[in-house]
C-alpha cells in the first residue's frame, strides 16, 4: 500500500527532510491562502444553504489568522526534538553484542476528523514528524476545504523532498463506505484515531479488530471529601470542570459528595450545589442524594455523560465508596477529588483511583494534551494499551530492537549453550 | 469482577506486600512438593495411557529440580526494584500544579499457555509483581498439576497478604468453552497473551476485540550482503538461526542470497548452503533460485513458516530488493543482516528495515527475553501497538497522570483563560 511505502522511505530519511516538509506546508498554507479561503468558501455557502447553526459553520470557516496561527504552530512542531531513534534502552548482551531499543513510527494511521478544516494540516504535521503514512477522513461538510488543503499539503511534501517522498504517504478518504471498508484493513492500517462523537467511536470500535485511540466517553467525577472545608475553593473546581465546556469528554458529569459535608455545621456541600445551580446547572439527583432531600429531579441513569449543564449529585458514605463508585460507573477518562491540602484523602485517592488522569485539587478540565505540555494533541485515550490519557506524538510511536555484533565479531546462540559455554551473557545496561 | 478488584487492592498496597507474596510462593513451591509431585504424576501417567510422545511427556512432568529452578526463579523477580509507581514524566503545568505520569498495572490479563506446568508459577509471579489481575488457561493435559499449582499458590497469596488478598487474584479457566466466553469479555480483560501455537494464536486474534499480544507467525530472514566474505561466520550465523530450535518463532525461515555472492569469485553463498545441507536442512528454492539452479526443489509459497529442518532460499539483485522482499513476505518478527563490519549496508539494514527485531551479524535466535536480558519473557509481540519485540514485565504496564495543586492551592482551567489570563501555563520539565 502506497501510504506504508512512503512512510517507510520516509523514516529512512535523515530528520532534515521532515523537519523541510513541515516548514514548506506551513509555508505553503500562507502562500496559496487565496486558493484555499476560495474553496472553503464554497463549503461555508453550502453550509448557509443548508441551515447549519452558527457555531459550526464558525468551526468550519477558514480565515487568514487561523491560517496564520496554523503555520506557526506547524513550524513549532518542525523545531521539536526529532521524536525518531530516540533511544528507550541499551545494554551490552555479551561482548561485542549490543542491543539498542529506538524509537520508529507505528507505520500507517488512520484519523478520521469532525468538520474543522484546520485539523487537517495539524494532523498531516504530527503523522509527518513522527513519520507516519496517514489516512484521513474529514467531515462532509469540508469536503472543499479537505480537497484544497490535502492538494497543497501533497504539493508541498513532493517538492521539499526532491520527489522522493510521494503524495500518496497521505491519502485522503471521503466516503463513508471506504470508512467501512477500511475498517476491514488490519494489515493495512496500523491504529485508527477517532477525534468525534461517542457514536462514532463506539461504532468504530465495535467495527474493526485495528487497534482504536481514543474514548467512547468520558464520565468524569469530582469527589468533595470530608477534609474540604474551603468552601470557595470548591466551587471554583467544581464550577469549572462542569460549565468551562460542557461538551468536553474532559467536563464533570457527576458530583459525589461525602456525607459529612452536608451534615455537620461548616459542612461546605451545600454551598456548592447552590453555586452549581447559579452558574445554570441542572442537578439531578442521585438515589442517596434524592432520599436526603438535596435535588427536585431524580438522575436516571448512574453512568452518564450529559454533554451540556446538567450534572448528577450523590452522596457517598466514605473515600473508600466514592472510589467503589467511580469504578462502577466511570470511564476511566478523569476524576478529582477536592480535599484539604495535608488529608490523606488526596494522596490515597490520586493512588487508588484506576482512571487516566487522577487529579488532586484541580479541575477535570486540565486533561488535555495541550495543558499537559504534550504540545499538540491526537485525542484522549481511555485503553490501557499503548498509550492512556491525553495522548501527544508519543503514542504515534512504537520501538524496535536493534541487535549489533560488534568489532568483526559474530554471534550464535549455540555458543552460549551448553555446560562449557565459549560465551556468557553479560546483561550490562549501557545507559 | 473479582481478579479486577483484588488487583486494584494489591496495587494500592505497598511493595513489600508484592515481595512477601513472591517469596510466600517460592516457599510453598518447595514446602508442598510432594502434594505438587503427585498431582502431576497423575497427568504424566494420563499422558502415558493417551500415547503422548515423549518430548511433550518430559515437558509436562515436574521434578524437585525443575520446582527449585522454579523457586529461585520467582525469588529474583520478587528481589528485582518494584515496576510499579515508576515516574516516566514530571512537569511543572504552571505554578503550583504539578503533572506526574507513573506506571501502573494493566488491570486484568488472561494468559493462555501450553502444557508446561512450569510456566504457570512464573507467568502468575510475573503478573502479580506488576500489579495485575490474572485469567489463566493451562492445557488439558496438565489439568491436575495446573488445579494443585493453582491451590499452592492461593493460599500463598491469602497467608502472606494476611488474608488482604483474595486468591481470586488469579482464577484457573480450565474448558475450552470458558475460552471461547471469555474472548467476548473486553470489558473484564484488558490484554490476552497466547502462548502457544500459531494456530491458537490466529484464532485468538481473530475471535476477539480484546488487544492481543503476541505473533501468529515467525517468517524471519536471514540476508547475506555482497559485502560478506567471511564463509565461516556466515556458515556459523545461518546454521545457527536454522538449526538451533527449529521449531522455535525465531528460527530463520528463508535466506536471501545476494547474486554477487554466488556469482563472483570468492562468493559465500556456495559454502552456506552446503553447510545448511550438510546440518541436515531441506533447502527449497523461490523462483530465481531454481532458474539459477541452485536448488532441486521448488519452494511453494513465499511467506511460510516450516517450523522444522526446512528453509527457502532465494537470490536478491541488491539490499534493496532483499529489503523488500522483507517487508513483502517477512512477518516483522526477526530480520538479520551478514555483511562486513564497515559495509554501510549493515547500518542501512538496521534503520530501514521494518520489523520488530533487526540484526547485524547475529543469530535471529537471539530475539528472546531472557537473551534481551528482560528476565522473564510473557512474549513476543510482532503487533506496532503497546510493545513490540520480546515483551517482559513492562508489557505488564500502562501509565496514569496524577495532578496536584500544591501549597494549598487550587487550578480551574478558567484562570488560564481569555485576553487578561489570572495564570499562565509554565509547562517546565522537572526529570
Amino acid at each position: 500500500m502506497a501510504a506504508r511505502t512512503e512512510a517507510r522511505k520516509l523514516q529512512a530519511m535523515p530528520s532534515e527532510t521532515r523537519t523541510k516538509i513541515l516548514h514548506a506546508i506551513a509555508d505553503a498554507l500562507l502562500e496559496r491562502q487565496d486558493y484555499l479561503l476560495e474553496q472553503n468558501r464554497l463549503d461555508v455557502e453550502q453550509a448557509e444553504k443548508d441551515g447549519i447553526n452558527l457555531v459550526l459553520r464558525k468551526r468550519l470557516k477558514l480565515t487568514p489568522e487561523k491560517l496564520s496561527t496554523l503555520a506557526s504552530g506547524l513550524k513549532q512542531i518542525a523545531e521539536k526534538p526529532d521524536p525518531l531513534g530516540v533511544v528507550k534502552a541499551k545494554r551490552e548482551l555479551a561482548k561485542n553484542l549490543e542491543l539498542t531499543q529506538i524509537t520508529v513510527p507505528i507505520g500507517v494511521l488512520m484519523i478520521i476528523f469532525e468538520s474543522r478544516p484546520d485539523s487537517m494540516p495539524q494532523i498531516s504535521a504530527l503523522a509527518l514528524a513522527s513519520g507516519n503514512g496517514l489516512l484521513l477522513k474529514g467531515g462532509k461538510e469540508a469536503v472543499h476545504s479537505n480537497a484544497a488543503l490535502h492538494q497543497v499539503i501533497g504539493d508541498a511534501i513532493e517538492v521539499a523532498s526532491d520527489g522522493e517522498i510521494k503524495r500518496d504517504i497521505i491519502a485522503l478518504v471521503t466516503s463513508r463506505g471506504q470508512v467501512a471498508d477500511m475498517l476491514s484493513l488490519d494489515d493495512v492500517i496500523d491504529l485508527v484515531i477517532p477525534r468525534g462523537s461517542n457514536a462514532l467511536v463506539s461504532y468504530i470500535k465495535a467495527n474493526t479488530r485495528i487497534p482504536v485511540l481514543g474514548h467512547a466517553d468520558g464520565v468524569c467525577h469530582v469527589y468533595v471529601d470530608k477534609s474540604a472545608t474551603d468552601a470557595d475553593a470548591a466551587i471554583k473546581i467544581v464550577v469549572d470542570a462542569k460549565t468551562d465546556y460542557p461538551s468536553a469528554c474532559n467536563a464533570m458529569e457527576t458530583l459525589l459528595l461525602h456525607k459529612d459535608t452536608i451534615l455537620l455545621p461548616g459542612g461546605i456541600a451545600l454551598s456548592v450545589l447552590m453555586a452549581l445551580r447559579a452558574a445554570g446547572v441542572k442537578c439531578l439527583g442521585g438515589p442517596t442524594a434524592m432520599k436526603m432531600g438535596l435535588c427536585d429531579v431524580p438522575a436516571e441513569a448512574l453512568k452518564y455523560e450529559y454533554g451540556d449543564l446538567t450534572c448528577m449529585v450523590e452522596v457517598v458514605d466514605s473515600i473508600d465508596d466514592a472510589i467503589d463508585w467511580i469504578h462502577r460507573y466511570g470511564s476511566g477518562h478523569t476524576e478529582c477529588i477536592i480535599c484539604s491540602e495535608d488529608s490523606e484523602a488526596g494522596e490515597d485517592f490520586l493512588r487508588r483511583v484506576d482512571a487516566a488522569c487522577v487529579f488532586k485539587n484541580a479541575s477535570t478540565r486540565f486533561s488535555d494534551g495541550f495543558r499537559f505540555g504534550l504540545g499538540a494533541e491526537v485525542g484522549i485515550s481511555t485503553s490501557r494499551i499503548h498509550a492512556r490519557g491525553p495522548v501527544g506524538v508519543e503514542g504515534l510511536l512504537t520501538t524496535k530492537w536493534q541487535l549489533r555484533s560488534k568489532d568483526g565479531d559474530i554471534n550464535c546462540v549455540g555458543e552460549f549453550a551448553g555446560d562449557n559455554p565459549k560465551k556468557m551473557y553479560t546483561h550490562k545496561d549501557l545507559m
